[in-house]
Formats: C-alpha cells, sequence, structure tokens
C-alpha cells in the first residue's frame, strides 16, 4: 500500500483527489453523479491511464444508482471525454458487461481497481531488478499512485527499489503544459523520501547526453500490438533522445492500457486541448495576448525506441508484444 | 530597421529593454553606470549572446568615463558575468583594445553595434532563400531583434521572407524555464504580423515527426571551431529530433559569435543558474516546496546535427567551418 491514493470508493460517493491543486492545495473531490465524474475526467481533475479507468468505472456505478441511464448511455458519455488513454475504455466496458448482464455494478468495479492496483504492484517487482544501487532514472510526466490509484506504473519500480534500500534518484521532466511532473511525480517522491530533482524538459537531453541517466522508466496511454505507443507529449523526444545516446527506454503498463484492437501507433486518436493550457502558465499568461498556440497532449513512440515493457507479467520485448497479447485474449486474460 | 529594439545608448545613459517583463510590460531601464550594466546581464534584462555584446560593449563606454576602471577591471567585471556566450567577450575586448590605446570607447561600441546589426541584417539575406512560400520553421529560444539589438540571426532570414510576401509560419516553442519564445519571440512575431504558433517545447517532436515542419533555424551562444555549438538549453533535443525526421537544422550566428580559439564543445563552459527559475514560473511555485531542481542553462549540440551555419557571409557546412575561421582570422577579420 502507498501513502499516495488517488482515489477511493465509499457510501455511493467517489472521493477524487484533485491533482489539477496539488502540490499548493491536496483538495478532494465528492462525486456522487455520473456527469460530475465524466466532468472530471474532462478537465483532468483525475489523469493517468490507470486512474481514469478506474474513475470511469465507478462513474458506471453511480449511473447504475440513478434510473434513467442504462450501461449503453452512461458508457458512451464516459467514453467520449478523452480519447486517448485505452484504459477509460477498459474501465467502462468491464462494468458495462455485468450491469448489463444483471450483475453488481460495484463489485465489477471494486474488482476493477483492485486488478489495477495488484498489476501495478506487480509491475514493480517485475521492474524493480533494472534499478540497481543508486540507478538513476529519468521519467516524464506523472506515471505514480496519482495516475493509477496505488503504486504507479512507472514509478512503482521505483518504489520498490528504494524500500529495498537501493537509494534511487530520479530526474523529474517538469512535462509542461499542466506541470504534471513537478507538480506531481516531484510531490510522490518527496512523500516518500526517493531522491530526485525536477528539470525543465529542455534539459532531459543535456543529461542524457552527459551521461547522468541510466534508465528511461515512463507510462502509457495506449500500446498497440506491434509496441507503438501513445503517452503525454514529449515522451517521443526522451525516447528518441535515449536511443540516440545508448540509455535503455522502458515503458511500464497495466494490461488495460494494452489495445488488442489496434495494430500500429497511427491508429491511436491523439487529444488536442486548449491552446490556453500553453498560452498561460498556471493562469498567468506566458505569451502575448493574441498569440495563437497549438496543443497535442499525447504523443505516439514507435515500438523501434522501446527496450521492453514492463508489465505485470514479465518484461515484453516489442516483438513479442502482439504474440504476447494473442495469447492474453484467447485465454480470456 | 526592424521594430523592435533590445537597446540604445543615448547621452551617456544605455538604454535597455528589461526583457523579464515582456510582454507583460514594456520597461525601459536606463543605465549609467558599469555596474549596473553587469547586473543587468547577470539578471538577464539583456539576453541573446549578439546583443549582450553590444550592451557590454557599452558597459565598456560607462566605465570609461568614471575615473576609477581601467579597460582591464572593467572588462574582468564584465567578462565575469554569464559564462556562455562568446559575444560577451567579442564586445568587451573590441572596446578595451580602442580604449587601451588611447582611441574614443563610445565610437568602438558605436562600431561594434554597427558591425552586428549589419551582419544579422546580411544573416537575413544569406538566410532568406531558404525558406520557400509558406515555410514552416520551428525555432527555439529567441534568437530576434531583443537577442541582437535588431533583426535577429534566426530570425532575420524569417523577416524577410516575410517582407518579401513569403508567408512564413513559425512554430515557436516556448522555452522553458525562462520562456523566451512564448514572451519574446512569439512578441516579436506578433509586431511583424508573421504567423506563428507558441507550442509547449514537449511538442516539437510531435509537430517534426508529422511532417509539420521544413527546417528549424536556431540561434547560438557559442560556436568552435568543429562546429559543434551552444545555444539555450533544449536546443540538442531539436537537433537530435531534425536529423531522426529528415528535417534540416540551420544555426544563424554572426563572427562574434564564432570562438577561434575553442576546437570542440566539450570545452565550453555551460553555465548553471539557480533552480528556482526551473521549480517557479514568475514567483508562482511549480514544484513542492522543498523539492531540489537542476537548471542548465544552455547544451551543446555536436556539429553532426547541424545542416549549415548562416553566416553574414554565406551559409557554411560545418566541415567548411576551420577553413574559412582560419582565413578570416589570417585576414584579421
Amino acid at each position: 500500500m502507498t501513502e499516495v491514493r488517488a482515489l477511493w470508493f465509499q457510501e455511493d460517493t467517489l472521493f477524487l483527489l484533485d491533482q489539477r491543486r496539488l502540490p499548493q492545495e491536496v483538495r478532494v473531490l465528492r462525486l456522487q453523479r455520473v456527469e460530475e465524474v465524466a466532468q472530471a475526467i474532462r478537465d483532468m481533475a483525475v489523469r493517468g491511464a490507470p486512474a481514469i479507468g478506474v474513475a470511469a468505472s465507478y462513474g458506471m456505478v453511480l449511473a447504475s444508482r440513478e434510473g434513467r441511464w442504462d450501461p449503453a448511455s452512461a458508457g458512451a458519455l464516459l467514453s467520449s471525454t478523452r480519447p486517448t488513454a485505452h484504459d477509460l475504455f477498459a474501465g467502462v466496458s468491464h462494468v458495462a458487461k455485468v450491469w448489463q448482464d444483471g450483475g453488481d455494478p460495484k463489485a465489477a468495479a471494486e474488482e476493477y481497481r483492485q486488478r489495477v492496483v495488484g498489476e501495478c504492484e506487480r509491475i514493480g517487482r517485475v521492474g524493480a531488478p533494472l534499478l540497481g544501487p543508486g540507478a538513476r532514472i529519468l521519467t516524464h510526466c506523472n506515471a505514480g499512485a496519482l495516475a493509477t490509484v496505488e503504486w504507479g506504473t512507472a514509478l512503482a519500480p521505483i518504489r520498490l527499489a528504494h524500500r529495498a534500500g537501493r537509494d534511487p534518484f530520479v530526474w523529474v521532466d517538469e512535462t509542461r503544459p499542466l506541470l504534471q511532473g513537478s507538480r506531481l511525480t516531484a510531490w510522490e517522491l518527496q512523500q516518500e523520501g526517493i531522491r530526485h530533482s525536477v528539470i525543465a524538459d529542455n534539459a532531459a537531453g543535456y543529461f542524457l547526453q552527459k551521461g547522468d541517466v541510466d534508465l528511461v522508466l515512463v507510462g502509457a496511454d495506449r500500446i498497440t500490438r506491434s509496441g507503438d505507443f501513445a503517452n503525454k507529449i514529449g515522451t517521443y523526444e526522451k525516447a528518441v533522445l535515449a536511443r540516440e545516446n545508448g540509455v535503455p527506454f522502458y515503458v511500464a503498463a497495466p494490461w488495460s492500457t494494452f489495445d488488442l484492437k489496434m495494430a500500429e501507433g497511427r491508429e491511436i486518436p491523439v487529444e488536442e486541448r486548449s491552446s490556453e493550457e500553453v498560452t498561460q502558465f498556471q493562469g498567468t499568461p506566458s505569451a502575448p495576448p493574441g498569440s495563437p498556440g497549438r496543443n497535442p497532449a499525447f504523443d505516439i513512440t514507435p515500438a523501434r525506441f522501446v527496450t521492453g515493457f514492463i508489465t505485470p507479467d514479465g518484461i515484453l520485448a516489442p516483438s513479442e508484444l502482439a504474440r504476447v497479447l494473442r495469447e492474453r485474449s484467447r485465454d480470456g486474460g
């Protein structure tokens, strides 16, 4: 169990840590209607693919308790909030199926949450051996407990290496425009006393070039059968720079992030968000009034840049992915 | 002549546009003592290698009008302000030599300024033919009039292509931590009505990968004989990404930026500035209190990533650089 939890469900209410306010303010939202959950996902009060999936699964539970929703309409509302993270659709459809079949949506959501949390802990155990004593890891965005309910994906191996006394050090890309690195990852690492340093996204290449990074470790929003994957904008840049400098590049994700239906990265829809996220900095204008901006929220990293995918059941090379996903699908996994 | 000027000298006063405040506030500093000029360079009220060189040359003029300075001591003070930009030392030593020989420091500074402005205009004429109709250029940081007194280095060819009706479009990296892209480059482009879009530094790779960038065009703080060069942190990332995506990468600079004494990039001293520039934005904290940061202000891009150097006297491949610099040195250039 980790110190930080992104969300919890109690007495017909979904409690969400408002991630837009962290770390300056620790504020908890109390959501009792599916529309509120949809809004919280759209506005990024909750973010991170696995956490979005769990939040959406509880959104389905809230919908099931009002008379006017059915699994299809509630699922459509939640699925329309953000296009890129595959976990959103996995969480929604898991509960929709049980609800449709007359089962208990709340039990289904709890099961989904426990599966995600359990898989993240296993990702930690699978990935931790990659981190030798004093390993220096570069991460991008937040793939921690906040992104996944508990443990994290990229941060899970780092947490376990830290608890095993191997004293890892993390380079934290600040991750403009929304600063999930400096606001959220730095905060999580601080809670656990893990050594780290916040850097401008621009400085990652500098430290890679100097030999100050032993490996790059990131999460993912959607991984295709080929191993091409979507993650927070800027991930592609770090992947290209890691390969240029001979530094291994790992992607950690639970099974809900893998999209068996998608063959290649170019099929992944990339969300473009409001340009004000770029032309402002936490509400303060950073560009002259009237200057236009563009704000793609994700980019696609081709499989050839990935050393390995850290899954709950082992580390997979991109070339092994299609076969393993096929086998899991056949086994109903 | 361009709309925007970074500085001017009048009646024993150096007038400097305070670049820390732009674009929210257009404030002009009036400096009458060399210590004030040194402070303004250190605090980045004036920044951009060529503009720093001109400001420092006027700093020497102000020193020459007080009894207590000699060329060596005033030069040492100004040279100690920032370590990376070669132009700083070029501007100081140009005036120091004239002052030492009993000449007129003010005439020497004026000559230095006119040379820089003239070279930037020639850079514009040399580089503009690279920009076809509707060319889409990615630039990093600010290499405009603000960085060079007038015209700019990277922005000079863009200005001339715009005035010739070829309607260029500029992707403006916001350039964390100090946002010289979104604050200064966007502002300059807006003044001249040049089409542009501000993007997070993280998004440059995304647009390069999508084929939305025809060429990358940046300035430089110091260029060595081999063609390795220092520029604003993040430039190296863009150079690696440009090559990965088959996009030409050009560096525009006046002769004062070329350091004949330095053979390779690893010899260039890289300034590391306060970590608060990364953990805050204009005074608003962006990381949790107590989280450490690292803040290298420049990075070194190896010559092999450079398609060409746009100089006042033509475009040079990295392989031609050493010979041309040797010839210029022999001719006293």
